[in-house]
């Protein structure tokens, strides 16, 4: 993409920036038409009409500091560059410094989809969605390996109805308990790999072919289990241009169905995540 | 704040974190404890119960690059680090280096109150507001130096009624059609200073004392008027705690009451601001 396009969102998005929900829109049609992918074409189209009640609000968000866990040793940590203080200048101001990856984050398609969407180019849409929480905490207190199967899934389904259109799937592993431990949210083992909790690649698959989601989250920092090393829940979705949640905080606050989602993700010129900001409201 | 404390959330919020709106949380008094502070005190409470649809969604969130304006000459500009390559790696992902006052972005403030509430402390329940839109389009078109003026948040009032509890009042000046051009952004004039419109310290004013706003935000980068070099709109606000946005792309596309907003804020340690999703829904 040519960098003077940047601020011309027109150019991406077509004239149309007032996106109504429902049917096919021009947003969908241009992208579709730019990237020219059934990726693109894929692309979940949100959630339709709804009414909401806005009487709960939980931060589902991570405070991001220099001592926010990483999912490798080797990525930076966390940093803030003074640009202004009170002292010198009467005001405080700073240049953030920060894995795209880090704390509670974002992850667009293109971080595993080579031509999938970049943080620029989600639509806004997907970035409101009914939340569906699953709660896998009593099977990874026994196994820290545990994945979120298709019986849970259809457990969930049994009990709260058809995952709704335009759903955000998010799993409630209880890991955001150890986000101020480094060494307990990767849990290497002596083989190496970490040892922590996610879906597994069949749920990815039926979310991708059966359901109409927009993407899904995790309490740890990976939507994969420490020892898929492949990444296959990243591929399997982020193919058809789904995104990711990574580090989410207090899903056991939200209830299991009924509440919405607001993903406040980055919208960085070729972004491939970055931290957002995630509140759940009902 | 020790840093041992970040990922601690109980710590600065209280064990409280799940949110009930409506009186003085546990969350606000903990604040005020915390801080002791008049300022502290003052936070509002967020909007009351209620009830929205969600059938229109707007982003109100210019793409962020290379090419983004700054206020400044002298800031330093958008920059990405590769940290992974397809072609190294198999997946992309980067280092983001930006400064905390860039594109369309959140003000906490701490940046001009000494003591203020920084971006990783600001409670959520004030990020989902119900947004107050006044355009005066008509005006900065003849006078890049206009002002919101008292006279033109009272006819708003009239047309619509009193600014509602908890809202985020928003100025449509038409400044985010320049944002694809530092220059015509800025409008540097002969005088050195920058010519560009704002609101008035009157009206923060009254907004501080006699309506419980949550923040305000602009399509400029920068809620103070250019040629107001001493920030009072910020300085008046801040004091109390409010947030501001600036930046804030496609005002023109949502009505001037009605709309609810999801500001994504950032929730870094120690920030003053910083890159946000913004999006109206309604």
């Amino acid at each position: 993409m040519c960098v003077a396009e940047l601020h011309t969102p027109g150019a991406a998005f077509g004239r149309r920036r007032f996106v109504k929900l429902g049917a096919m829109t021009a947003v969908t049609a241009a992208l579709a038409s730019q990237l020219g992918s059934r990726a693109a074409e894929a692309t979940a189209e949100g959630a339709p009409l709804r009414r909401i009640t806005i009487e709960n609000i939980v931060d589902l968000t991570h405070v991001l500091g220099p001592t926010t866990p990483l999912l490798y040793p080797l990525l930076p940590k966390f940093g803030l560059v003074s640009l202004a203080s009170f002292e010198k200048n009467g005001l405080y101001a700073n240049q953030l410094v920060v894995s795209e990856h880090h704390g509670t984050h974002f992850d667009a398609p293109i971080h595993f989809a080579p031509g999938g969407l970049s943080t620029a180019e989600i639509p806004a849409r997907t970035l409101v969605a009914p939340a569906v929480v699953i709660d896998i905490r009593d099977k990874t207190a026994r196994d820290a390996d545990a994945e979120l199967t298709m019986d849970e899934v259809r457990a969930w389904e049994a009990q709260y109805g058809r995952i709704p259109e335009g759903a955000a799937v998010l799993l409630n592993s209880g890991w955001d308990r150890r986000f101020n431990d480094e060494d307990a949210c990767r849990n290497v083992g002596p083989d190496g790999l970490g040892h922590y909790p996610g879906f597994s690649t069949e749920v990815a698959a039926f979310l991708r072919d059966e359901r109409s989601i927009v993407g899904i989250g995790t309490d740890t920092m990976n939507v994969d289990r420490g020892v898929n090393t492949k990444f296959d829940v990243h591929k399997t979705l982020m193919a058809v241009n789904r995104w990711m949640l990574e580090g989410v905080a207090n899903l056991g606050e939200i209830p299991p169905a009924g509440a919405h989602l607001f993903v406040g993700a980055p919208k960085h010129f070729s972004g491939s995540g970055g931290p957002a900001r995630v509140i759940a409201v009902w």
